[in-house]
């Protein structure tokens, strides 16, 4: 078992990673000071639900806690407000006071929404997250919760901490294997940003990450995790520094908005993305092996470095320009140095981008 | 004109109060740091639109800035998670950014909303109050902002304090009799919570208030802010000093509930809360003249102390056992001691309070 401490200040929270920790969550609930005396509520999807709702609150129960759950659609589509109001019934239903707890358990999708929920009832109550897929090791640092507009993602959220989180590895064996891999990628993402022997460890224990081995996990999600916490740690309220977590969103963000989402799942796409990043570092004088190397580490991980043919330039060229920061920033990007640090570039020419979403293309170059 | 510095640390923000200050509100903008560079959103009602609307647009055009407006329905069922959702799409219409600010024109309904708005839109961004009741110099304290559940009020909400708010006498020219004194009812509050003597100020300039006099709204308004900010500085977020605000409140909600919203105006439910309270405290052995003194205030000021004879005590009793604060607290009531000081007592004996609802009903006994 390992343990990951967000440094936050008063708002400081520490992430646990391990297997079989589900079962000693009353005592780590005890030891957080969640009260006895006021419900919980767990947040869940329709697809982690059948494998481990019923196990944690038979937990709960036993530890000495009353519990509501909710248990949403799994997607995309729940985080909405009025999937919002749906949880806020169970909670005002469930009778959850402002000492209560709200207890995500599930992914990225159930984290921003719980999270939101939390944020937000009787203006903030308590907030745990127990995370069921590999990208939840990102969504599980930094406080960010939101949900969605009709017109754009992420709109309208709140930061908001947990007070822990319980990684319990043992639940990530269901997850579906696309889903194994799109998390992955933002595991290597955080070596390529800060730490290069963690990208390049990432890609030696490839096929034991993809294997959910637990002990490449354990390993891989502290290391992930701290890598996050350590950037957010300085920037809590992503004023700068945080923008570095961005590494290959940009054009990820485009692919996902151009091809409709669903087509790529988040990590997919910003794999694409980062190789994108890649390309582009070496265009601007970067080493040629960056490249390579962001190349040979994403595809050990089964991400794709391509994308589809059918996407448009001119269509991810629109997208990307819809993003505000990006166009503020007048073209920028985090562009690799080396592997294991980046820089936040701005006014990247633009025939250069074009020529390199091109070149992304499937069929394009494969060398830069 | 007067000011009332909001006291909260970084959170810190000032009230400007008096008549006139709406044409300067481009000079305000630009001390207060409102950027050129970000569009501005304004949320008000269609009460309060077709008088000032306009105005503040043209205002703020010539100042230098870009806004886009929504108006909202006037009353609270505008208090909505959908109708914040419309809210949001105007906002990302309009391209604010995270340097943007929302600006609430209004009253209390409109003040939370559009708060609220600023405390989620892309997790947080800047907030200006121009409140337009009275009413609003309490909800203008403090950063409670929220939206209802369809099953509770204010059940939806964070604190986001403003940057500063801006507090035009004129625009309360308009404000219907009945919204004029329901906001007296609050003003009075403070005064019988912390300063005795501006309680009796209050009742000996009642007619000026009524009648909207500038010099008595200006001294009224400032008094009744720095009163709440005193409070709201001393424990932002309500762990327990705080509670003293809700003097009359525990009452006055089951009133406003079993009444049904609509039938008494908040300020006036809260009114006869008052009275309840200062009954409740003499019959606790505080002095006699506590109730005569606390009903000639609010009678001063065209404000009930007695509530419809079709209210039944035990609905009223149920409705407060719904209250959890009230029920945790075992019968909590906020009692005073002396008019301007009050406690927080516990474990009222219920025969007690049903004996005190049962003398607030019309035709009851007017003495205690
Ligand atoms: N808050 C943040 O900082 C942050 C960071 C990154 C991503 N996100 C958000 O996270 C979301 C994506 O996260 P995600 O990929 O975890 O999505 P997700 O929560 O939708 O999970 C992916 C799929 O796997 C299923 N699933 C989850 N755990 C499972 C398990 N153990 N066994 C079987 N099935 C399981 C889910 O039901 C879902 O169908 C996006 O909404 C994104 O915006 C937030
Ligand atoms: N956030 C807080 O701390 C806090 C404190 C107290 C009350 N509140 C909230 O405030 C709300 C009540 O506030 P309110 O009484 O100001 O309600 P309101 O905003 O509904 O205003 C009352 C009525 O007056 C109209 N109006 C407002 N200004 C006017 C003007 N200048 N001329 C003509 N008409 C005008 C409005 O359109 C509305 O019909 C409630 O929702 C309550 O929950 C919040
Ligand atoms: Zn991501
Ligand atoms: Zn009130």
């Amino acid at each position: 078992m390992r343990t990951v401490n967000v440094d936050l200040g008063e708002r400081s929270y520490p992430i646990y990673i391990g297997s079989g920790l589900l079962s000693h969550i009353g005592q780590y609930f005890k030891d957080h000071g969640i009260s006895l005396n006021s419900p919980l509520m767990i947040v869940t999807d329709d697809h982690v639900a059948p494998h481990y709702l019923t196990l944690l609150e038979k937990l709960l129960l036993e530890a000495g806690y009353d519990t509501v759950s909710k248990v949403v659609k799994a997607g995309e589509t729940s985080k909405s407000l009025s999937v919002l109001e749906e949880v806020m019934t169970t909670a005002i239903e469930g009778k959850l006071d402002r000492n209560s707890t709200v207890i995500a358990l599930g992914g990225g999708v159930v984290g921003d929404l719980a999270g939101f929920a939390a944020a937000t009832y009787m203006r903030g109550i308590k907030f745990v997250q127990i995370p069921t897929t590999i990208l939840a090791h990102d969504s599980s640092v930094g406080g960010k919760v939101a949900v969605n507009h009709p017109l754009a993602k992420n709109m309208i959220g709140a930061f908001h901490q947990p007070e822990m989180v319980l990684y319990d590895l043992d639940t990530l064996q269901t997850l579906p294997p696309r889903d194994v891999a799109s998390g992955l990628s933002e595991m290597v993402k955080h070596g390529l940003i800060r730490d290069g022997d963690f990208a390049r460890w990432c890609r030696e224990h490839a096929s034991e990450l993809l294997a959910l081995d637990p002990e490449a996990l354990e390993y891989g999600l502290a290391l992930g995790c701290s890598i996050k916490a350590d950037v957010v740690s300085r920037d809590e309220r992503e004023n700068d520094l945080r923008a570095i977590l961005n590494l290959g969103h940009t054009i990820g963000h485009a692919i996902e908005a151009v091809a409709g989402y669903g087509e790529y799942m988040h990590g997919e796409a910003i794999a694409i993305g980062m190789a994108g990043s890649a390309r582009l570092a070496v265009r601007l004088g970067r080493d040629a092996s960056i490249y390579d190397e962001t190349v040979s580490m994403l595809q050990s991980l089964r991400l794709p470095v391509t994308m589809s043919s059918h996407l448009s330039t001119d269509d991810i060229m629109d997208a990307m320009k819809h993003d505000k920061k990006f166009r503020e920033g007048h073209m920028l990007f985090i562009i690799p140095d080396s592997i294991g640090s980046v820089s936040i570039v701005k006014d990247i020419p633009e025939q250069l981008v074009r020529e390199t979403i091109d070149q992304l293309r499937e069929g394009g170059e494969t060398h830069v």
